[in-house]
């Protein structure tokens, strides 16, 4: 018998998902692709199914014999916040997909994105086509702010980007709100990115053909537009930076004293497009973060940036449930992009 | 050959249409009544074909001859705004339909809501399930604010007012956001109007299962909250007095001299079930119509709400059109709910 056991890892999205398959020292011995396995999307049977495909194929991959149980599968998967339908899969895999491994940890994507860059705990903040921010403490506290979707929520994320560039545009010429800087760039990034001529045009997109991540797709634009020197562009992205950095705000109270005085500072493992534009975000960031506030405890932050897939954390986490830690080079994993004191 | 001539008006919803049949001296003939006629919806073969029968309804309960061709036919229609469209719906019902009148007058369906109060022009601002503002000037010169839907626009809606109360109870329990009231009315509103037992329950409503109707119907519960003497309930509709005040004063620089110095200075035509609570959106409405700002006009105001329906106003407009002031009674078709020099 190998002295060896195995973990596998999934990072579940609504669109693709991967999986890692790791040995107890460490190697990664595979990798395999597969589709959405978000379950509100596609149902629980086809997700249990997804995910014992992606187990096969990293094990064949691996030469692994077929019969190998993993100690332990993580799963992070988008769709998976609620306790009840986290049950109700364990229950599922284990039960119809037995063989794949001895036990099931689940917890929604935003873990596994904070377990790939660290063992320490500390904030994921994701600036996607949404948004969302949560603390994960080293005890496992957690506390979440945002993530409400598009019309409760979703602050700073690409949507929400292009959304205010939009209502800036629509209400300088109402006369509603007058812009002080001009707004001719971002009509001429609308009229290009949705191919129309003027803003009745927008009202399609808008609602009787509304696709959310089309619309957050023109938020590429208004980056482009930030780095061509267009003032409102530049503003649209600061205030992002301003919102998001609030999310930090809100969850401050709980954060454990710990993850504020450990080198670096206050961890945030930033995840999404969105912050391809830190430097547009980072006034705004950083003037909410250093304003003076009741109860303000954070003095130091480090951004961070994932270079391998949150797979990875995922399979930490599925490991640290059965006890055992996975040893991460996690100066692999994740880069340094902002450091600071305040 | 009778001595009388005939106008025809029809307010045109996207749930349901109203049309009036006029003898020229101002009598009503009669009333039909007819289903959806915004051409985005049902298309403009359908559209034609429902005004076709509607005008044939009400002549025949009028008991005037079947081949009698109305000398104008005005439509006010929602989803009519566009030059265009208005133009190819006109010459569609000529070709087709061209036994029923001489001529035809569109316009959108803010303009018979105006007509129907008052023969001088004025400013209409809708606030029901959405929000929409427009000035027309005596020489029908026009200018819009606001309209633009409910991801860009609609402020001091029902649906605007409901998404502002649940996104204070979301931001609030996030700790983005501290509401200085109670958010805890409001969480009740919310969880018994939409059969759910917590906020999660609301993704649901405002995703997977959106109907904007059904989001803004909870605001006559925000009223009733508002009634009882919450403070977060009357805060939403104070807040939507001042947005829906701030329409007024985007079409301010516009307003021609006339219809300021008028009797009872501008004359506003409410439309609209958020006006039912006018004593909650009174504060913000005229802390914003009387705060000082740069060319400020406005001295005095009248608001009114229609008594009659805008089918009226669509036939004056459509019997204006071929050079004939249809006589009517605009003290019975509008009341004047406040009135203040400020």
């Amino acid at each position: 018998m190998s002295k060896f056991h195995y973990y596998g890892g999934l990072e579940g999205g609504a669109t693709q998902s991967k999986f890692v398959l790791y040995r107890s020292d460490g190697q990664i011995l595979a990798w395999s692709k597969g589709e959405c396995t978000n379950q509100w999307l596609i149902g629980q049977d086809e997700c249990c199914k997804r995910i014992h495909k992606m187990v096969e194929t990293a094990k064949q991959t691996a030469k692994l014999p077929a019969d190998t149980r993993l100690k332990a599968l993580g799963l992070s998967m988008s769709g998976a916040d609620e306790e009840e339908s986290q049950k109700q899969l364990i229950a599922q895999i284990k039960s119809q997909y037995g063989g794949d491994c001895e036990e099931v940890y689940i917890a929604s994507d935003t873990w596994g994105a904070l377990f790939t860059a660290t063992p320490a705990g500390g904030i994921v903040l994701i600036a996607g086509t949404g948004s969302n921010c949560q603390l994960i403490n080293p005890d496992n506290t957690s506390k979440r702010c945002g993530g409400w979707g598009h019309l409760l929520g979703d602050e700073g994320s690409a949507y929400w980007i292009t959304q205010l560039a939009l209502k800036t545009l629509f209400d300088h010429d109402d006369n509603l709100n007058i812009c002080p800087n001009s707004v001719e760039k971002v009509r001429d990034i609308m009229k290009d990115y949705f191919k129309i001529s003027d803003k009745v045009g927008m009202l399609d997109h808008m609602y009787s053909k509304f696709d959310k991540s089309n619309v957050a797709g023109m938020c590429k634009h208004l980056a482009k537009g930030a780095e061509d020197g267009d003032q409102l562009c530049q503003h649209v992205f600061k205030e992002a930076g301003k919102v998001l950095a609030r999310h930090i705000v809100a969850v401050e109270p709980a954060i454990a004293q710990s993850l504020l005085e450990g080198e670096g500072g206050l961890h945030v493992v930033t995840v999404g497009s969105v912050w391809k534009s830190w430097q547009f975000l980072k006034p705004g960031f950083l003037e909410v973060l250093t304003a003076e506030r009741p109860g303000r405890r954070i003095r130091e932050v480090t951004l961070q940036r994932l270079k391998q897939a949150a797979s990875v954390g995922a399979a930490s986490l599925g490991a640290r449930a059965v006890g055992f830690k996975l040893p991460l080079d996690y100066s692999a994993n994740a880069e340094i992009f902002f450091h600071g004191k305040m």
